[in-house]
């Protein structure tokens, strides 16, 4: 019997994906390269186009792993809702504030935006997980009397992480633990329940 | 004395921008060709070139001109600011959610991301007009009243338009006239005074 060509080796595999995170953190996304990511894999390039693409399928892939093998994403529930969110936005705004993060996460938008499944995939594997922890808190609290009933959470969790990401990309403002705690004030603001 | 090459003919200028907002609107910004925009406006494809690196340079000041042409930017003030604000959202979600405005965004925000110095002449001279007419117009339901005093502006504008284009981004929801709807409920309930 012969081994199927096709059929990923495990081994190789995670060899690849770790070289290109490392790579990823030494050189930036636009200075990657199949060539680099192959020769620290110890692997040949083909192998590498056997399986993905491109650059940002790899990265994608990786980042999936990445996230898979963390805990599960959860939010802090310290009964404060107020106190939570701010922790988990001012630490997504340093990540948006960092440049290595940021041309990453730019490189992996502009993929993203030409290629539709590609950006079902990371929607979905990447960006879902982090979005429902976030709603997970938000139903908490709406339990805890701390969100007005009939808030769409969707639209709750839309309004921490949609600012963010405007500023971010359209580079309109300063990326800062203020403007952290900004969008939050005004998101509790907005989901509050209506005083008597 | 001869001419200078390099100057722009107006004429030409126009005849070229005209045909490649019709083209657009024709075959999509996909399809979109030097080719075509040239043999449209009866201009050489090195005249084309000799003035744009590539045709999202040619759209960008299309629709920079289009707007320079139209009336100032302003929204309605009708006195109820989230009857203005639903207006002027409900439009542009309509906007996102037309197939054919979404490409071009979507291709213009490629190009923009990958590009910072096209980046920041979208957001001055395309985006710029747009956000600060609906800062305007928050600045008169502060002066009226309705917003609360120490709202930073700016971060309102964002929590209107931020929810927007990550929905739309991301493709993570329906773009309806409920959605803009419920954006401008949430933003007016994060803005308004505090109750005594």
């Amino acid at each position: 019997m012969t081994a199927d060509p096709a059929r990923r080796n495990e081994r190789s595999r995670r060899a690849i994906l770790t070289a290109a995170l490392d790579l990823l953190g030494e050189t930036g996304y636009a200075d990657l390269t199949i060539e680099a990511i192959a020769a620290r894999a110890g692997v040949g390039k083909q192998t590498i186009y056997r399986w993905w693409r491109k650059k940002g399928a790899i990265i994608l892939e990786a980042l999936v792993d990445a996230m898979a093998a963390a805990e599960a994403v959860a939010l802090p529930d310290t009964g404060d809702l107020a106190a939570d969110l701010r922790t988990v936005m001012r630490a997504t705004v340093a990540e948006f504030a960092d440049p290595k993060l940021s041309a990453t996460t730019r490189a992996i938008t502009i993929e993203t935006l030409g290629d539709e499944s590609l950006g079902v995939q990371v929607r979905d594997q990447l960006l879902r997980p982090q979005l429902d922890a976030v709603k997970d808190r938000l139903r908490a609290g709406r339990d805890a009397g701390q969100v007005r009933d009939g808030v769409d959470l969707d639209q709750a969790v839309e309004l921490l992480f949609g600012p963010l990401y405007h500023r971010w990309l359209l580079r309109t403002g300063p990326l800062t633990d203020d403007y952290a705690d900004g969008i939050v004030e005004l998101a509790v603001a907005a989901i509050r329940p209506d005083r008597k």
